[in-house]
């Protein structure tokens, strides 16, 4: 792939996404595995991505650049924060090139917000953000990324002020993993029940400070009414999105933007309109992809 | 033992415990063990509480009353919910009988609430506020309950009204042990770090629908300000106990009871102090005895 202009890596805590970018912005070619951080951590970060490039084919001489937790203190070569409020088109700035090593791969920071009462950081949403508001022209937004750790972040004129994380994806894992309601969502087909997970989501809007007995009554909905698998398990669901949207969201009067795919995308879209939250759906790995693209143009004018 | 009245006995999910009750109502002799529904259920329910009977040297003629999950479907015999508004004093009428062994058992009901939008149970709780009420003289209160599913209940002209359960001590678990948070606690030290749990309280209570933001935060917090492990573990436990708190209790103007024992009356009576909320404590152990001492006079008036 000699026309290759640059690699675009989207390199997680579990998964690894490339894309080889051409001259002209199109997507040559993609990859996408499970060496996320904490395989190549044990393989080599070099060795997973060279030796995806070489079956590619492309020569040393193009240039990587990363986002995700690749650029973690537990990753490849820590990239370390910028700070809110953050200019988003500054990232590319901060990015770091892994030393010692024949191609210019570069890894971009995350977001720090250090605020003592409210610390948190992101690493890869970022870039994320950067994509899906230069594709849509938005300057402003308030931004819901879903996943293990949902994220939630506030862009006014093009600075990200302020973001928050919430922990959704992981306490679904562990409550139906690892509590009494994992009898009760074992063996749960897998045909969805969304008008149980509507109602937890309405459940958990109206009474978000009733979560931990909320998440109880799919015990005893199953003990006094029979109910089902299926059932219970898009009632924890729904119950913790609902929670996530009740403590996320603070209506100012910006957008709202959702950026997700597959089922998040889904779920979510379904928990905004029981909140009555008219929003905007931006694919997230389009999203990833127009950040990476805007911050290697930004890095290596004269190969884009 | 010849001088016996009665066995009480607390049998729950994962302890068994035994009071040998005297004509006088004084406790005789007490056994502790592990030996829960759990247990007892492969070991065989029978031969535990026989076992223990055969070292006090307690004859066939004294008759068992027990309280707790011993009363579940999947425990010795089920002993069937009593409905709210459930009148505490009327829950002996409830017990049955262990068929088809020497002595004469039996197992109080639990307490169901049948409520479609808001299915609860309890089993041996129903017990403990018997005997805390009756013992403090108290035809109303607001009951707290805490544990790995803490109970909140209403009682008014000695009905128990209404109830919840919120499962805050097996989120706790969870959380420290299965979610990215199990690193931030990990090799905390004995010593508790009461201000950061006094604040997380607080916050939890000023914001409960933030509480998977405030859970993160623990991991913010020591990326960007290097905070340590005791610290992490008590915040997680105050958020889980002040979202609780701002959950369960709701002003109506009635004495909020804390029945509780060691680091749990402790650490609640704390965290009602944060809240402003003014509340009696009652030591649990005394309250599931007397409300199974209470209960075994009704049902044996002759033997006590």
């Amino acid at each position: 792939m000699h026309d290759t202009a640059f690699i675009a890596l989207d390199w997680g805590t579990s998964s690894f996404r490339l894309w080889l970018i051409g001259h002209d912005g199109r997507v040559l070619a993609e990859r996408r595995s499970a060496e996320g951080m904490t395989t190549a951590a044990a393989t080599g970060f070099e060795a997973v991505l060279e030796g995806h490039l070489a079956d590619l084919g492309v020569p040393a001489t193009v240039p990587a650049l990363a986002c995700g937790m690749v650029g973690a203190r537990q990753g490849w070569v820590e990239a370390g924060y910028v700070d809110t409020p953050a200019r988003l088109t500054g990232i590319a700035a901060g990015a770091v090139r892994v030393p010692g090593i024949a191609r210019d791969v570069r890894i971009l920071p995350g977001i720090a917000r250090r605020d003592p009462a409210a610390p948190d950081v992101i690493r890869g949403e970022e870039t994320q953000i950067l994509g899906a508001l230069a594709a849509h022209g938005l300057q402003a937004a308030t931004l819901c990324m879903p996943g293990t750790h949902s994220k939630w972040g506030r862009v006014a004129e093009g600075c990200l002020s302020a973001f928050s994380t919430f922990m959704t994806g992981e306490l679904f894992a562990a409550v139906t993993g690892h509590t009494i309601l994992a009898h009760a969502v074992a063996g749960a087909p897998d045909d969805e029940d969304m008008e149980a997970f509507r109602q937890a989501v309405a459940a958990a809007l109206a009474a978000p400070a009733r979560i931990a007995n909320l998440l109880f009554q799919v015990r005893g909905g199953q003990l006094l009414f029979g109910r089902g698998a299926a059932a219970a398990r898009e009632t924890i669901s729904g119950s913790l999105i609902g929670l996530e949207i009740a403590g996320g969201h603070t209506a100012d009067g910006s957008e709202l933007v959702l950026i997700a795919a597959g089922r998040l995308a889904r779920l979510y879209g379904v928990a905004f309109d029981v909140a009555g939250l008219p929003h905007r759906v931006i694919d997230a790995d389009a999203a990833v992809l127009g950040g990476l693209s805007l911050a290697a143009r930004s890095i290596w004018p004269s190969r884009t």
